[in-house]
C-alpha cells in the first residue's frame, strides 16, 4: 500500500473517521485512497475556512477529533482563521496540511511558500512527515497530540511523495498524554482561595458540561463563591435541569461591573480575564486592583480538580438548577429581542446551538436558560465566520440532533459556502440570519474607543446597505430551502416549519440594528 | 492629529489613495480618520480574501500600491492566500494588519496570535510599528518597499494605539530603491547566451507589456532564438498590433514539448521554468537535460535589459506583429470553445480580462490574440479564489475600461463575497463564470498523478454537484445583475447585452466539462 493508504488507516484506527476537505493536485493520492478504507469518510467543503471550522464543531460535539485536508500553504491560510477558533476552544483537531514533493520544494514552484510559519501560529503541535516509513506513525503522533491534556489543534504537514511512495502499513494509535493527577496542595489552595471573603470561581473550556457545572456549584454553595464562567465558551450544556452560570460580558465595564468587589478569583480551565480589546484609558486587566488571581494548569483535569476540591469542603451533592420555563411566542415587531424569544419558544430538546450572532444575539441566553436541555457553542477567538461551518460539523458528529445556527449578516458572509456542504449532506440545520445590514458592534466600537469625528466615509465601511444582501437568494444559490421572516408572527411560522423539514432551511430575520 | 491620520496622509502623499477594507475594533481609530484626509478612498470587502486580491488587481493596472487594512492574525489568514498570489506577481502592495495596543498584547486576549509569522510567509518586507512617533515613517517605508527593485507585498503590523495615540505629522515619502543598473557584462552574457544555436527566451513580469514585447521580439529576430513567456503572467499586454509570445503550457509533458532541443535558456524577470507540481516519475524542471539556464537578478530593470541586449545585437526595430482577427459569433452548443470564441467575437477595446477559468479557459488566448488590444491577468500563485478580487481592484483601477471577470465554478465559490463589491462600488465589471460542475482540473490531475483506484468516494470530492450551484442566484444576493446561458445564442445575446450595461453583470455559462 502507499503512505497515503497508511495513513489513512492509521487515522481511521485512532478514531478518526470524518476528513472536512478541499483538496488540490498535491492531494489526489489521500483522495485517491478514501475508497480503500472503509471508515473514512470525505465531507467536501468549498472553502478551506469551511473545513477547518467544521472540523472544529464536529470534535466540540463528538469529542474526538476530525481530520482536515487543506492543500499547501494557501488552503493554510485560508482555513487559519477557524484554526485559530478552535486553538482557543481548546479543541483536537487534525490538521493536514498537503505540500509539494520533498524532493519538488528548492524549485520554489508557484505555490511554494512557508507552511510550517503559518502551521506555528494557529496550531501548537506541527509535525511534518519526510518519509513514508515515518507516516503513519505521524500520523497517530498527531492524533494522539491532538487528545492529549489540553486538547489542540495538531497539524501534520504531508509532501506528495510521501503519499504515494510504498509504506510498510498502518500503526496503532499513540496513546495521547493523560491529564495531570490532582495534587492534593492545589486542591487545598483551591478550597482556601475560594474561601475567602469576595472569592470569584471562573468555570471556562471542559468544566462548561453537567459535570463540571454541578462540581462548581457545589463548590460555590459549600464557600459562597461567587460564580462566573468564561464569556464565549466552546461548549457550554445548558437549560432546565442543570446548574446555571453567568457569564462574564464581552464589554470590558459590564465585565468589571461584575467582578466589583472580587478579592481572589480562581480560574478554572479558562485564563485570567482580560479585555477583549484595548481602549483608550481603559484597563485591559478586568479584576479589581488588589484582586488575586490563582489559574490552573490546563495539563490537569479541571473537573476532577472541581469534584475534588467540592469532596474536601464536604459540599452537599445537591445543587440549584434553572427551572423549565419557555417565553409564549412573540407578536408583532420583529427585533434581536423577538427573534431570541421565538427561538426560545420553540427551542428543540437536545439542540446544538452555534451562536455567531454577536450583538444580535444579547437577549438569546437569557430566553433560552430555561429551555430544555441543549448545547449551547461560541466563537471562541474572535475570528468571524465560524458559525456556518461549526454547526455544519456539529451536524456531521450529531446526526439525530437539530442544529440551529444563529448568525449575524456581517459573519454569514464569511464562509457562507457551508450552506452548499449541509444541503449535500443533508444535514439538519436551521440557520437564522440576523439581517440588520450592518456591522453593528463595529458601529458600537467605533464608539467606544473613542474617535471623535465619525464621518461618512468612516460609517459606510460599517454598513451592509447599497446593495442589501439577499440570503433567501444565496441560500437557494447554494441548494438550501430559504424564507425571509419581517414580523414575529412571519417568524415564529417559517421556525416552526424549518424544524419539522429534514435537510438544511435557512430563515432571513429582517430586524433593526440594535440602538447600541 | 493622531497616529492614523498621520499614517493616512502619509500614504496618500506617497500616492497610496485606496484602501481595501474589512476592519474590526483594533482598525477603528483608522476608520474613524479616513473622513479627515481627502485624497484616501475606502472600499469595503466583505472578506478579507477580496481586499488583498483587490488590492493585488488595482497595482498590477495602476503601477501604483493600494492598502489593505485588515484585522489581527485571522484577518490576514484570511487574506493570506491573494497575498501569496500578489506575492508570486510582484504586485506592489501595501498591507495594513491592525493588532492589540502594544500593552495589551501580553494578555494574550482571544484574537492574539503571531502575526509576524504570518506575515513573513507572504510578504518579503514586514515592519511593526511600535511607536506613534514613528508611525508615519514606517508606513513611508513600506510604501517605498512595496515600490522597490523588485516590487513586493509589503506589510505594517499597526498596533491600535499607536493609532490612537497623538502624533508629530505626516512624512515626506520615502524614495525607493531603484532598480540596478544594467552591466555590460550581463548584456554581453545574454547576448552570446542567445546566440547559441537552440537558444530559448523565456520572458515574465514586467517584460509581458509593450516594450518589454518589442523588445524581446527584437532580440529574438537577431539571434534566431526561440521565444516563450512563463505560463501565468501577471499583467500581459496583447491583441492586434503587438507582437505575440506563445506561453509555456502548464501541463509539465507539453511544456517539455516546446522546450524541447534548447541549449540554453535565460530568463528574464522569471524563474527558470520548473513544474507547477511534482508528479510520480515526472520531472521537476522543464528544460532539457544538459540545458544551460541563465537567471537575471529581479533588482534589474527588466525591460532596460532586453532594450540594450537589442541594441548591442543591433537588432532590426520592426518586429512583427499580431494581426487583427475576430472569430464569428458562434451558434449552437455552448462549450469553453464556443464560450471563448463568443467572448473573442466581442471583447471591447482595452478591456482587462482577469483570467481564472483554468481548464474551461484553454481556449481563450488563442481566441482573443488578434483582438482589440487588452491586458490580461493571470492566476500567479496558484492560489484560486483570485479572479473576482482582481477584477474588482482592476476596475477601481481604471472606471474607464471594461472589466471581464473569466471564472471557472470552483474558483467562484472562493471569494464571491466581491460580487458584493462590485456592485456597491459600481464597477463595470462583466463575470462569467464556467459552470461545468466540476474541479476539472482536479479530475485530470487525479489522473495524472498515477492514482491507481478511483472510486465515488474520491470522485464525490472532485464535482461540484448534488445541489448543482445557481450563481444567477448568488449574484443577484450580492445585487448583481445576472443570466444563465445554456447555448452559444443565449450567451452571445447576455453577453452583448452585458457590455452594454454600467455596473457589474454575471452570465452564468453552462458548459459540460472538458474530456481531459
Amino acid at each position: 500500500m502507499n503512505g497515503a493508504r497508511a495513513l489513512i488507516e492509521t487515522l481511521a484506527d485512532a478514531g478518526v473517521e470524518v476528513c472536512f476537505t478541499n483538496p488540490g493536485t498535491s492531494e489526489m493520492h489521500f483522495v485517491a485512497a478514501l475508497d480503500e478504507v472503509e471508515p473514512m469518510r470525505g465531507i467536501l467543503c468549498l472553502f478551506e475556512g469551511g473545513a477547518t471550522g467544521a472540523a472544529d464543531g464536529y470534535a466540540r460535539m463528538a469529542d474526538r477529533p476530525a481530520a482536515t485536508l487543506l492543500h499547501l500553504g494557501p488552503g493554510l491560510g485560508n482555513g487559519f482563521a477557524n484554526l485559530h477558533n478552535a486553538r482557543r476552544a481548546a479543541t483536537p483537531v487534525v490538521n493536514i496540511v498537503g505540500d509539494h514533493a520533498t524532493y519538488h520544494k528548492r524549485y520554489d514552484a508557484p505555490l511554494e511558500s512557508d507552511i510550517d510559519s503559518v502551521a506555528s501560529a494557529c496550531s501548537t503541535f506541527v509535525r511534518r512527515s519526510t518519509t513514508t516509513a515515518d507516516v503513519a506513525r505521524d500520523a497517530a503522533d498527531t492524533v494522539a497530540a491532538a487528545m492529549g491534556s489540553p486538547r489542540q489543534v495538531a497539524t501534520l504537514i504531508l509532501p506528495a511523495d510521501v503519499c504515494w511512495s510504498d509504506a510498510p502499513g498502518p500503526v496503532e494509535p499513540t496513546p495521547p498524554v493523560p491529564p495531570g493527577a490532582v495534587a492534593d496542595s492545589l486542591v487545598a489552595e483551591v478550597c482556601s482561595a475560594l474561601s475567602t471573603p469576595g472569592a470569584v470561581l471562573l468555570v471556562g473550556g471542559r468544566t462548561m458540561r453537567e459535570a463540571g457545572l454541578v462540581a462548581a456549584a457545589r463548590v460555590v454553595a459549600a464557600t459562597g463563591a461567587r460564580l462566573f464562567s468564561e464569556t464565549f465558551p466552546a461548549r457550554h450544556e445548558r437549560g432546565a435541569g442543570l446548574p446555571s452560570v453567568e457569564r462574564l460580558a464581552y464589554l470590558a465595564e459590564f465585565a468589571q461591573m461584575q467582578l466589583d468587589g472580587a478579592t481572589h478569583l480562581v480560574a478554572v480551565d479558562t485564563p485570567a480575564p482580560v479585555s477583549f480589546f484595548a481602549y483608550p484609558d481603559k484597563a485591559s486587566v478586568l479584576t479589581p486592583e488588589g484582586c488575586e488571581v490563582t489559574t490552573v494548569d490546563t495539563t490537569v483535569d479541571p473537573v476532577a480538580l472541581l469534584e475534588a476540591v467540592a469532596t474536601a469542603l464536604d459540599a452537599p451533592g445537591d445543587v440549584a438548577v434553572a427551572s423549565p420555563a419557555r417565553p409564549d411566542r412573540p407578536t408583532g415587531e420583529l427585533t434581536s429581542e423577538s427573534v431570541a424569544q421565538a427561538i426560545a419558544a420553540q427551542l428543540p430538546d437536545r439542540a446544538i446551538v452555534v451562536d455567531e450572532a454577536n450583538t444580535s444575539g444579547l437577549f438569546l441566553p437569557g430566553a433560552t436558560a430555561g429551555g430544555p436541555r441543549h448545547d449551547w457553542l461560541c466563537l471562541t477567538g474572535g475570528a468571524i465566520g465560524i458559525g456556518m461551518p461549526l454547526a455544519t460539523g456539529a451536524a456531521v458528529a450529531c446526526p439525530d440532533r437539530k442544529v440551529l445556527s444563529l448568525e449575524a449578516d456581517g459573519s454569514a458572509m464569511y464562509t457562507m459556502q457551508c450552506l452548499w456542504t449541509q444541503a449535500r449532506e443533508r444535514r439538519d440545520v436551521v440557520t437564522v440570519v440576523f439581517a440588520n445590514h450592518s456591522y453593528a458592534v463595529l458601529n458600537m466600537e467605533l464608539n467606544r474607543v473613542g474617535a471623535e469625528t465619525i464621518g461618512p466615509k468612516a460609517r459606510r465601511m460599517l454598513d451592509l446597505t447599497g446593495p442589501d444582501l439577499d440570503f433567501v437568494a444565496l441560500a437557494r444559490g447554494m441548494g438550501v430551502k430559504a424564507s425571509r421572516a419581517l414580523t414575529a408572527e412571519d417568524f415564529n411560522e417559517q421556525l416552526e416549519a424549518a424544524l419539522a423539514e429534514r435537510g438544511p432551511v435557512l430563515i432571513e430575520a429582517v430586524i433593526p440594528p440594535l440602538g447600541l
